[in-house]
């Protein structure tokens, strides 16, 4: 659909301007102070509209199990997330609406769902998720989340000697699921893609990276892995490696322009220096690397490196929400506690720019995506400057990253199409979704994870606790 | 007003049962399975009560420059805020509305204002601030922002001689105006209460707070300062005073069980066992600790050592918002990445306690407030939990901390009177707030504070930049 938003504020180099933006066959056609109308207008007077951010890092089925998780370390947190993991792949349709539906309301316009397969189900749950996010009208990055080791692997053995289960299906059959996925629903030109993404060195053999990494080369695809979330990964990379998880990834090949890579929590200077050079993206989760107790992700020294970073809200599990600014507030503002020098600190620009254009410089699309440039596709966010968690008037982009905008999010398209009017999205019904989310859970106050218990003496014993 | 709420879900040791609440003359009468509805009666099906929670810390006209201020550390960003700090009464009155409205729609029902005084209109701020709370109707615990010495003074001098120019009031004049506020405006039983509040060590002398202990004394009001908010106070206090600043407002005779104290990021485990001792109360102000880059606070530890701690939202130019949902849920899980012991981790349920009992007690009120308690003052919060934010159903609490709750605030009442039904504040139109807040303001990109100019060398060279 063609369009035009008339009188609408964009941010310029030295402040704000007041333009009006023409979008033609889902691009920019053109940005400029007076455009004859010859579309439908979209009032912009008093609303400011910036590029859809991405939710750079997702797990859409942890919705499921947000409120509820122990207060937990990641190891032990995600033994009892699998427990509990739902199975049914209607659960997997309505968490991904649901994901998508609290992104889109925060300014999110891409959402890259590392998505958890249901054993035996895996096409049909990339299926559901690519249905849910076609429905909804997000652009999609469908990470199905892939392993060949099990759960008890990702923790260091430490001086004991552990025997871990093998994984219950082979490399070469995870791969071949993949290989299916692509053919079946990577469809970038309609806003679906498929990336290659094992889970991360904690939980994947070697064989598993370089089968992703000849998929990604074979069919174009993005790579996306967890890397070094936790102090126990760090250990565990030594033990497995005998360098450091970055060395060894660079080793075979993983890492590159395409590579995007969540929490990257604990890496050496020389690891910076590694992602600088290999152009990989870092994805931030704040929220769950404080849940989690991982630690502070030195975002600081990545930007001063020239690593391109961008946010994510991870898995509702460990957020326990999917709202983008609050990821951004949260990513951008913790670091200052890190820097006594404030001159480093991330100014609201900048965290403006890391959620969009580092979002698409992440996943190869800056040509096409992340920033309003006339020619690129139009993926935009309309916000409403007259809510009162925006007011009084100050700096609009400061009052959006830094305070707590709350049903300030208007219109939004996608690739030209509009989404959100007004305050509600158009494509699915919310109040349905809602419903379907109740009549499906019930209210708990403990479970007990038996997994979690298992692991737990030896997750301590290794962690020196 | 007397009615009951019936079949609602309130927390219980071992999870959460379903009960009528019965508010009878502004108290808790009754709370049982069944009572007989002898008033008007709330449907509580499918919702969550809680007693409301304490705002413990804020500036309310710093509203008027949240989004705006530079990204600075507290030294210099308090001079670019008092460059540009509000001077109109009708400013403080509309910023003192916002902070009420925002704090009652995140769980609030008590607001500790360290109000700003305008200069020379000091008795007219407080009384400005007073009339707006009471509209609300907000349990307002309006503390005064005074001090004796000029802000140049707040900087450590390091091996530099400063002059610092003498502050425009006298001490004797500045007690003078707090005592006055109390005749004219301190009336617990109406839910407004005067604080003394000298802003803290860094621009008050020690016959300030010497005064504000005894009009303390003679009136039975409450003490509020900051504390070692930041590295710099930390070295000005030795400078100053040649031992902690914990020690000297101890040795002074400042803490004790009614005495609460803002940020507490740079204590000594000394310090720490002072605070217990003297059973004084820190307020977290998380969100603003990130903001300025002050650094963590060590809440663990004072928890561990049997400090009462609660939150507080801080004013809204160093946050910038007023929601005090987010600043719990962030002053929870910060503090997990500075223990590496998940079982020293605060817990959704524990985090509950700390802004509703933990608030009330470090106002001296834990015996009126605080708790759903039988006999104490009926300051309730009604959350609906069928709000896409809180779904799926899992467990309610930790919905609301961990999660991101939006528009969940569906009834509350204080004092047993409503002022915030079907998520609408009912005591005063906040259409017309929304209005005026943009009348009087206009979007700006970038102002120069003279004042953050001059002293940024000075302060570069002492903090070692």
């Amino acid at each position: 659909m063609n369009f035009i938003i008339q009188n609408v504020l964009i941010p310029v180099e030295s402040g704000y301007t007041t333009v009006d933006v023409q979008v033609v066959d889902g691009k920019i056609a053109a940005i400029a102070p007076q455009i004859d109308a010859i579309a439908p207008i979209i009032d912009g007077k008093n609303k400011l509209l910036l590029p859809g951010f991405f939710n750079a890092h997702t797990h859409s089925s942890e919705m499921w199990q947000r409120g509820i998780m122990s207060v937990l370390p990641l190891e032990l947190w995600l033994a009892e997330l699998y427990d509990f993991a739902p199975l049914d792949p209607e659960q997997v349709y309505l968490s991904a609406l649901g994901t998508a539906v609290e992104t889109l309301l925060s300014g999110g316009t891409s959402v890259v769902d590392h998505l958890v397969l249901i054993p035996g189900l895996e096409l049909e749950t990339i299926a559901t998720a690519v249905r849910a996010y076609r429905e909804v009208g997000i652009r999609a990055f469908i990470a199905p989340l892939i392993q060949d080791e099990s759960i008890t692997a990702g923790i260091p053995s430490g001086e004991s000697a552990q025997i871990h289960e093998p994984y219950f299906r082979s490399t070469a059959a995870t791969l071949e699921i993949i290989e299916e996925a692509v053919r079946q629903f990577h469809r970038p030109e309609e806003g679906v893609n498929i990336l290659v993404a094992p889970t991360g060195i904690q939980l994947c053999s070697d064989a598993l990276f370089t089968g992703c990494i000849e998929l990604s080369n074979r069919y174009n695809l993005c790579r996306h892995s967890h890397l070094l979330e936790t102090k126990a990964q760090e250990k565990l990379a030594l033990e497995k490696y005998g360098c450091t998880a970055v060395e060894h990834l660079w080793h075979i090949g993983f890492l590159g322009d395409r590579t995007s890579l969540a929490h990257c929590v604990w890496l050496t200077d020389a690891d910076i220096a590694i992602l600088a050079q290999t152009q990989s993206t870092v994805v931030h989760n704040p929220l769950s690397n404080l849940r989690l107790g991982s630690g502070i992700a030195p975002i600081l020294k990545y930007l001063q490196a020239g690593v391109n970073v961008t946010f994510g809200c991870d898995g509702a599990s460990s957020n326990d929400s999917q709202d983008l600014l609050e990821a951004i507030k949260i990513g951008s503002i913790l670091h200052n506690v890190t820097d006594l020098d404030y001159q480093h600190w991330i100014t609201p620009r900048q965290s403006v720019e890391m959620a969009s254009l580092g979002g698409a410089t992440g996943l190869n699309l800056a040509d096409k995506l992340g920033s309003l440039t006339v020619g690129k596709q139009a993926d935009l966010v309309l916000y409403d400057l007259t809510n009162l968690s925006l007011l009084p008037r100050t700096d609009p982009i400061g009052l959006l990253v830094l305070g707590r905008p709350t049903n300030v999010v208007d219109h939004v398209w996608v690739n030209g199409k509009q989404i959100v009017a007004d305050g509600n999205v158009t494509t699915i019904n919310v109040d349905n979704l809602r419903q379907e989310l109740f009549n499906r859970s019930q209210w708990e106050t403990s479970r007990k994870s038996q997994t979690a218990a298992q692991l737990e003496l030896h997750y301590r014993t290794v962690m020196g606790l």
